[in-house]
Parts: C-alpha cells; structure tokens; sequence
C-alpha cells in the first residue's frame, strides 16, 4: 500500500455526480492521494439516469458498486434502502480501509454513507454542507453535519452556519461547490454544439429550438409524496401554453416520483402536447449547455438555485423544495399554481439575462477540495463548541 | 383503532430502559397516548443483560422485537448492527404506525431509530439531546437532534445547546431525565433491602457489605477500543488495593467490550482477587439502591454523572467518556492511572456524602414526557432557525 | 393464546395468490387453524399488480406487511430481495409465533420464507413441489422441498417425484392446487358478466371482443434475461397479424422484466398496433373468466399449462419456461419465433375446444390443505429417505 | 483480466477451511484457475477460532472479507445471519464477477453462498453434498445440492445418493474430501512435535500427556439447543473420571452454543476438574496431529466420522449429530448418558488401533476438485432427471 491518502468518494446519484466530479479529477490527479470510489444507489439504475455508465465514460476505474434501492418509492423504501447501504457499505470500507471518506451533499441515503464511516473510526468530509431547504433533506444535511469531521462548504453563509451549529471553525473550508467548476467549463464557450434529440433520444415530437426553449425539472417533495401527482399537473398546463417548445427532465427515484411519473405520462396520452419532448437523463454537461442556451428553468431543481446563479439563467423555481436556500437574483419563487408559474416565465423572458453570480462557487472548487484532503489533519474526536 | 396518539418507544439496551422507565408508565397511564413498546438489539441479549427480562417483569407489553447485533464488537459489526436496525424498524414502523416515535439517549444503534422515523415522516421525539460528551456518542447525540422534531431534554443547559445548534425552541422542552425519577423513587427510602449475592449471583467470593463498598462499572471507549483492555487493568489493579469489598458490573455491548472482558478474565485467573465480586445485570433499581448505599462509584458510566448527582454518592470518573458532561460535586476526575484512581478513591472516601443535586432532573421526568407527547403538535417539517 | 394451530402464510406476488386463496379461506373457516396472513415483496408493488388491494378486498386480515423487493430487476437484486426477505421474515415470524409456515411455490423470494422458517425450528409446508420447469424456479423448487417438513403437491406425478428425492411418503399429501378450485368456480358460470376495459383501464386501443380474442402472458426467463427483449418481440409480431383482437397482460416483476416492458413500449411506438390492448393487473377470477372466453392464451405462463388445462382452454406455450412441467392436451410448444407462434395458434382456432383435465386438481385442493394443516404431524427432524 | 477460471470459495467457519484447503492450494497452483477468496461469518470471529489467522498464515490471499454473523446464538439469528450473508454475498460477486463459485459442506450460513450464485446465474460448485446427517445440516445439505451446478463429494455412497436425487450423473464427481488430505499428510509423519499447551494456552491445569489422552469435541446439536446444556453435562461428568488427561476444545458458533458454554464453565467452576483442559482453537494440522496421538476422541463432531476413520482413531459418537453418515470400524456410538459414554471410552481403550479406512477420500481430493473445477462444462441451467 503506497503512503497516498486513500480517498473514498461514495456517488450514490447522478446529481451528486456532477457535484463531485472536478473534485474526483482533482483527487485522481493529486500526487498524494488515491481515489477509491464506489458507485451506489439509483446512480447504478437505468431508470435514473444511469449515472455509472458516465463516471466509466469519464475514465474514472470504480472500487465498488453496491446495489440498495428498495423498490416501493415509498418512505418506508427510502428507510430500508439507507440501512441497505449502511450494511454493505460497512463492508466495503472494512475491505477498502479508506483515511477518509466523501459524501456528497444531502440525499437520504447519504447518511448512509455517513454512519458507516463514524462508526467505522473513519474520518468523513462532507461536501456541501450547511446550506438551507425544505424537506428530509433539511434533516439529512444537518445530521451528516454532526457526523463528519471535514466539512467541504459551497458559500460563505454556509460556513458561518456550521460553525454556528457548534463544529470546530479549523475543519470547516470553504471550497465553493465543484458542480460551479462544470458551469464555469461551460461559461468558458457555451455554444450549444449538439442535438439533443439525436444524442439523447426521449420521447415525444422534436421541437424546433432555434427561437428559444424552456427546460423543466421537478422533482417530487418527498414529505408530501401524495401531492407530487396534483403539483406536476400545474407545471405540466402551465409551460404547455407558453408558446416555446420545453424539454422536460424525469425526475430522481425519491418517495412520490411514481406520482410524478404516472401525471406525466396521464397527461402525455390526455393533452398530446406537440412541443414537450421528455428526456430521461444527459451528460451534466450536456445539461448545463442545454440549460445555458434555454430562455428559462422551470421547476424545483437546485441547479436553477446553484448552477444558474453562476450561469445567469433565468429561473422559476416552484414550491418549497428550495425554500430557505440562498439564492441570487435570477430566481422567481412561486407555488404550485399554474397561473402562477405563467406569469413568472412571462416576467423572466420580458427582461434581459441575468448576470453571472459567484454564490456557490467560482470554478475552483475541485481542486480546493482535493488540497484539503490531502493535507488537512484527520481526526475523528469531535466536541460541540459550546 | 382509538383516537389516542400512539407512541411507539424503541429500547435498544439496558441502560435506556432506566433512562425511560417512568415515561413509559407514565405514557401507558395517560387518557390520550398508547404505548407500542419496541424492544431492540442487546435488550434482547443475555449477555447485555437482557433488559428485555426487567422489562416484560414490570408489566410492559412488547409490540415488536428486534434481533439486530452483529458479533464482532468491532467498529464494522457497529456500523451494520445500525444498518440491519434501520432496515427492520422502517418494517416494524410500517405495520405499527405510530403517530410518534420516541428514541432514548444517544448509543450508535439510537440512530437506526431516529432515521426510520425521520425518513418515514413519522414525528421523532429525542430524549437527552443536547449534552456533550466524547467519543462517537457525541456524534450520535447530535444527529440525531438534527433529525429530531421534538427535543425532551434533561437539563437546562442542554436546552440551550439544542436550541443554539438551530432547532426552534418551541420544540425544545425541558422536562429533565427519567432515570433521575427512579433515583428519586430511592431517595425517598434508600434502605438496602436485598442481598446481591443471593438475588444476583455473579462470581468471585462473596465479601461482607457491611463496613461499606465500592462500586465499578467502566465500559470501553469505543474509538479507543484496542486500548480498553490496558484502560480496564489500571481500574482493577487500582480498586484491588483499596481495603473495602468491591462490586463490579460487566460492560455494555460495544466495539471494544472484548477488551475488557478479557482484561478482567486474566485479572482473576492471575491476581486471584479475594474481594471483588462480578455482576452481570441488576435490576435498575436495585442497582440505584446499591449505588446508594456504597461509598464510591469508579469508572466512566453516566450514572455517575447524573443519577449519582441527584443520590450524592461519591464518583471517581475515570477518562474521557463522560468528558464535557455537566456535572455536580460529587465526581473527581481522574485519568487512566491507578495511583490516581486509588487517591481519588481516597479523597472520597475521607470526605462527608455530597448533597443532592437536581442537575439532570427533580424527579418528575416521566410524567412531563408523556404530558409533552400528548399535547405537542406533532410535525415533521423543520429548518435551521438561522 | 388459543389452542388454534396458528399458520403463517407468506405471499409474495400476485400470481401466488392465486395458488393459495381457497387454502386461505379454508385455513380462515377450519376451527382449528388461525390464519397469520404476510404479504411481502411485489405482492404490494403498484408495478406488480398490487396483489395486497385485492388480498384486502377479499376481506384477508394482514399480520405483517415487508417490503423487500430491490431495485434493478437484474440478478444481483434477486439474491439481495431474497436476502432482505429472509432478514426480515425471521424477525416477523419471531413476532408471530406461527407453528407452521406455508410457503407457495417457486418464486425465488419464496426460499426466504422456507429457510426463515427452516432456521428457526418452525414446520413448513410447501405448496406446488415436485413439479418440473426450466430456469431458477427449478432449482428454487426443489430447495423448498428439501427444506420442508410437509408436502402439498398439486399431481400425482409431483407427489412421486417428492417421495424419490428421498422425502417421507408420510409427509406427501396430494391436495391439488388451490388455483384449480379458482377455475372450477369460474367453470360453474363461465359467462364473461364485465367488461375488461372498463374495469381495468389498459392502455391502446378498446377492441370489438364479440368475435373472439386472444390473451398473452409473456414473462421474462431470467437466466436468459439479455434476450427477454427479443423474445417478446416474437411474440409482439406473431399476434400483431393474427386477425383478431390481443389482450396483453404485463409481466411480473423478475430480473429481465425491464428487457420486456423496453421491447413493448417500442413496438407500440413503431407499430401503433391498433387490436393490442395491455393490461397491467385483473383479480384473478376475472382473468381467469376472461381466458376462459378467450379463443387462446399464448406466452409462457404457467396458468396456460395448469388453469387452462382445467379450463379447456387451447395454449401456444413459447420457450423454455414451462418445460419439463406435465401437460394435458390443450398445449402446443412453439420457439420463440414468429411464424411458428402464428402457425399455432391457427391450429388451434382450427381446432374444437378442449375438454377439461383434472391433471393439477378437481377443484378441492383449498379444504384439503386446510385439513392436512390442522391434522398433520408437525415435525422438523428428517433424513434422506436412502 | 487474464483466461483464467475465476474461483470464488467462500469459507465461513473454521471447520470448514479445513475441509477445502488443499483443493484452495491446489486452486492456486492450477495454471488455468484463479483463486478468489471470501472469509465470512465466524470465519473472522475471534469466539469462534479466528479462522481467517491461520488462513493469512498458510498464504492465502483475501478477496473479500464479510461479518455476518448476528448476535444471539439461537434460531432468529441463524436465519437472519444467512440472509445478511446472502445480501452481501450478493454484492461481493458482483464485484468480483467469478465463473464458478464453490461452497462447502452443510453449515447453515452456506445456503447464502449457494443462493447468491444460483440466484446471479453463476455455476455453483458444492463440495461434500450427498451425505446424511441429523439435525438442520441435513436440511441445508440437500437444499444446496438443489441448487448446485456441480457436485464434488466425498464418498461413492455419496455420490449416489446425489443421482438419486435427480442430479445429471455427469455433473457428480467423486473426489474424496480434502479434509481427508490433511490426515494423510499428518498420517506420513504422525510423531507429536508439539506441545499443545505452550502453543495454545488454553485454561485449565496442564495435565501429563505422557500416557495417553483423550480429546473431546462436542457441539450443541440446533434443533434441541434447550438441551444442549443437560447433553454436554453428561460427557464433562463421563470423561472426568475416565483416568486419562482430557484436551477439551470449545464448540462452533450455533444456536445453543452459549448453553453448552454454560455448562462448561459451571462444570469448571463445581467440580473443578484437574485432569481437563480447554482449548479455544488449534491450527487444523495440529489439531489432527494431536488426534492421531489420542487414545480416543470423545463427542459429535464429524471429524470422529470422517478424518478419525483415515487417521484410525477410535471414536464415541455421541447423540444423534453424525446420525446417519456412513462410517467405519473406528467409531461406537453412544447416548446422551455418562455411563454409556464411559463404557464405550472403556471398549476402546482395551482394543487395538482401527485400521486407516478410506471411507471419505484417499488424499487427493484437493488435486481432484482443482482439476474438475477447471476442466467440468459450466452451466446453469439443470431439471430434475425423473
């Protein structure tokens, strides 16, 4: 075994992924560390997104891949799929025997990832903590928080946070988010230079997008999965009036996206909108183009909040998902309401594009982060401050 | 099904019993709450004392059981005990549907409990939060404050830390520890009624209690635990000299245990002591009495901290265990060292009884947490309040 | 406790209902059985035909409810579903306290409730064994036997061949199978009294099925999984022509099922098939009514080779599925390929209907596992029988 | 990744390392086979033996690493520590991705190993089907067989009884038990060139070796663990007052080994033996050398059966646990009663040395298993052959 840092990244989602990804070159590149990445979760499921078939592709070798999801996408699933992980992922890292491990921002089953490491005496580094939201993300977040014992923070707000939470200011670095180092790739030349349609397929009519389009992600709520049906159907009568074609993003395996899903097709086979095409999932790069070129996100998705600050997209951000996290102005918040989300995407294609916002990052986070694993000291003992 | 509020209570060990004893009859005596009691992971073991006994013995219907320890006593059986918990407390949720869960204290196998709530939407109530202490419990504690929506917490100072790591204080209620109403309970006649030797059994000879005693009860430091086993020689060669019989308690399950238990096997085989006796399990209140009536507590249990401020009994607390915990008059603290623990011992011993301290509670604990569990509203929606 | 036999019986999918209903109810009337009904796995998936909605619509108290099915529909998930049924099903039939355990035929998740109850010194009693087919349901189904104390086999031929891999005779009783005493009620009055579309919604188009019409039943043969998609493609094209309305039953959950679901939504998007209506679920008596009014049932489903023998309904059986399992003669096995699956269903259309075989049972099979329960030596100690 | 087989043996406790470690050499040495190793279960528990010690010391390299075994020592455990294995186990092959998988003997946690390969569509190797035993073993022995690709046995009494049960002829190969090769490796040169206690340590006085001894090895039979206790109270009484010093050796993890434990320290504690020694764990070579050296081995294990009947030692069988295995001239059994076991101790004593009988292999089963594994068509799919 050679004197490297042995860093274990755990991707458990095809968003994590592109929150992550600059930081794994980063790792992989840095001459005293050694990645060890281990791919889990919906990140190994074709039905969402098939995150894993893009770190091949992107030349990262994979140490482990466990499978967890418990069907049901129901919270009784989400559960049982987090103590799945918290099993295998034991084994994993007693096999592995990383000096840190990585977890990613706030999905349920991160805090998989989470307790095993504490548990296991393994020093955790938590990427993107501090930040405020809705949901069982809120819980998850703050709990990962008080596990880990490196805390890898987007913005500034967030750290005073943290350490306002009682962690020792010595391990908390502010890094930015390296899914703002893929938008600052992007910004650097941001012509759309592919067709969608012929590389990612989907389904539905192919509109024209030379006159603008609109991009749709919402994600369903997880603790009010039974309204993820009535809150996409608002969405759905919203953009298809809105007179630009819209490319539609399916949403993440999460309590109450059969919800979603089942509206979505409903609606497909009722309405037959003519200039909605559904994607099933893209290269985040490709998506972060394809977002840059559009007139306007619609939706709940943190990238409206955190890549489009840094890309200056204009955003219509819909309901509580996001609620309490920072945002810049390129933002329109507005509930579940058709008229509403109209009168939000008229406003924001009336006015000019919003300017390029360095909240959650200015494009360095990868290697930032990569510079803290390796000289940062690993300890495990913690105290609250106060 | 009755229009009670259900609260379902997980026990995972013996020490939570005590911990929640008089909330639970406290609850099962209200008009408006039902008590669904789950009995879990070493409360169902013999060699832990098999609390699940103490408990069926003092009338406690058992809604579920759950056989969830993995052998191993080393960080990964911890980190997968967690995991086959979480699993199979989302099923036990699933079938019982409890209107609220509560969870006890802040042992690594608590979190199984507060993530099935949590991720189940199902209120969580978090008994204890806000106390410091080292080790993983630290960890534990907090998060699972953070996953928490109701904090009953013992102390005032407690209070405040909770509400100072972000939770909103109308959340936040202060009805001290239970296991300070047993105390109370003895308090109130502390005569020493029952022979240890003959209810308990135990090995080692059988010394006479009438001209006092020391009680030891020292469990492993969990992310320590290749050195419990040196810890635990230094208390029982330092106790061996001390001149008055000794009684001492079997450790917890925990990574580590091992060590200890293997430390006080050679130390009989090879040292012969003539005046320490070894139990395995006590009846919590039998156990309190006992406490009461020596002149001296050693080790590193939280019962020195708490009950035994509230009982004035002398502690010497020994390590970082309970380090940063609040504590009354009655504990010296002292390192992993012998003549240290011998003179501490000492200093007791020479000293008049401290007086009683309600630190952690004034002996109403059980019936103010069954009055916050009736009468609280019950969300599950929360956001760091800064 | 009464003195009631209390019998566990796990379902754990859809088609499994069917194969134990009657059993069910008799086990619910007999005065010496009490009835612990679990229902687990895709039994209570919405995607898998929800069977636990018409478990409760026929008035089945529910004891336990697990979810354990994980996601990825690939072989590794099947291992890990078993795996998490059998974790689980112990801690349920710790809980239940059952002094047998039914478990129904040859699922791969049925081999956790065999080896749970195995394991824990708890008769079992297995339904269907001794039957022969290809793929893992084989080597599953006899597993089950060599686990099981008490054999309730559907056949003659199966009671032999259970009684020569080496089982007591005494323990081999010939009941039948319940799914029988399904299609004699439905032989009693076999007039098709509703109308599919209206009751069970479908997608495609709504057929004249005045003049006759097909069904099809195709599962994925899951060590074969790559080819599930063009298997059924055969299929898709041989029916597409076959000049008279198709009504198409979806597949259940199984590694290779998405190879299928993939292959139907793209011949529906390039064909536009305008006679195929696919259904997702139907109570069993009424699928059972609607393949009796069918002209003929093609695919590889078992009902084609055990209902349907009894029914007198003409089968095209594709593949490998259901070789080796005895067949009566309403049966033709074709390839997976088109012009032979065409060719013969012409010969059956050609063909009178055929007459009614008791070869899987006469319809009584229910009242007499209820009997063999109540009466039966429970034991758990045996040996080869050579 | 090379053409070489890839092997995956998963070895879960200590006797059964010994009952496949010349076939895992012979593996190794093989120029078309690469050896992937899997420790599990007790394999890696230091009660249990420590298994995985000796396998690090005789060179074996570890592919994986899996604890499973859970807590509780009764029937709820075993099942559920088969289900965690099977879960893991899961994942373990599908990142290690082997051809063939070979599982040994009949313990119950092998049934998670030969699960996860028939399950995975991976050929399943079984090493020792065909025999008869009592007790769950008997269950779990056939049931893999069930489910095996390729069956590898021991005896040609064996390998019949495999056919018989409906296994293809030419997937039984008859190779003689690799257990069996380190008898004979021991039998070319049996001199005691040790000493047991210096070596081991053990508890207990250190009797004089020098005229002869006996060994004891009796486990707790599964199915009547109450009883374990009464049974090893009989043999501890009938071999203190045999005359001859007694090298006792600790029994297996299984439900109802803690009873026998009890009463072994009971024993020790009431009758305080002088001439009987206990020992936790020995190295498999060692411990056969010390039997070849014995006078008679006294218990249930099968190595009375199998190795003893090579070596030519004599054996009082006791209970009911090797019921049903063939077995030589070497072996009397027994009742659960201390005069019966004496006088059959007694019988042995006063007769000649049996002779070696090659009942369960002839020293090179290692060698034949390699080559089988290496050269034998590797298939899945199988039926019944009647």
């Amino acid at each position: 075994m050679s004197n490297k840092r042995r860093v274990c990244v755990v991707i458990t989602a095809r968003p994590s992924y592109s929150r992550i990804k600059t930081a794994l070159a980063a790792i992989q590149a840095h001459p005293n560390l050694e990645l060890l990445l281990v791919v889990a979760a919906s990140a190994l499921l074709d039905r969402y997104g098939h995150a894993v078939r893009y770190i091949e592709d992107d030349g990262f070798p994979i140490a482990a891949r466990v499978y967890m999801v418990l069907e049901g996408e129901n919270p009784t699933a989400m559960a049982k799929t987090t103590g799945l992980g918290l099993l295998e992922l034991a084994t994993v890292f007693d096999n592995l025997k990383p000096a840190v491990v990585v977890t990613v921002a706030d999905r349920y089953e991160t805090l998989a990832t989470a307790v095993a490491a504490a548990y296991m005496n393994i020093p955790l580094a938590h990427v993107q903590g501090g930040e405020v939201t809705g949901s069982i993300d809120e819980k998850v977040r703050h709990a990962v928080t008080k596990l880990a014992d490196l805390h890898l923070v987007a913005s500034a707000k967030a750290a005073a946070r943290v350490i306002r939470m009682g962690e020792d200011p010595a391990t908390v670095h502010l890094t930015g988010c390296p899914s703002i180092d893929l938008a600052a790739e992007i910004l650097a030349d941001p012509t759309l230079n592919f067709d969608p349609f012929v590389r990612y397929g989907g389904v539905g009519q192919v509109p024209d997008l030379a006159h603008g389009y609109l991009v749709v992600m919402q994600h369903p709520v997880t603790t009010e999965y039974e309204l993820a049906r009535r809150q996409v159907i608002e969405t759905l009568y919203a953009v298809a009036d809105c007179g630009l074609p819209v490319l539609w993003f399916w949403p993440n395996v999460d309590a109450g996206s059969d919800g979603t899903s089942g509206a979505i097709r409903t609606f497909r086979e009722q309405a037959q909108p003519t200039h909605i095409h559904f994607f099933k999932n893209m290269a985040p790069t490709d998506f972060l183009r394809l977002l840059y070129n559009s007139r306007c996100l619609v939706g709940n998705s943190s990238v409206g909040i955190r890549e489009c600050a840094f890309l200056g997209v204009p955003v219509v951000n819909i309901g509580t998902r996001q609620a309490g996290r920072d945002r810049a102005a390129n933002v329109l918040d507005v509930d579940y309401e058709r008229t509403a989300i109209q009168a939000a995407i008229r406003q924001h294609l009336a006015a000019p594009r919003p300017a390029s916002d360095p909240l959650y990052g200015d494009g360095g986070a990868g290697a930032r982060i990569a510079a803290v694993l390796a000289t940062a000291p690993l300890r495990i003992e913690k105290r609250l401050a106060y």
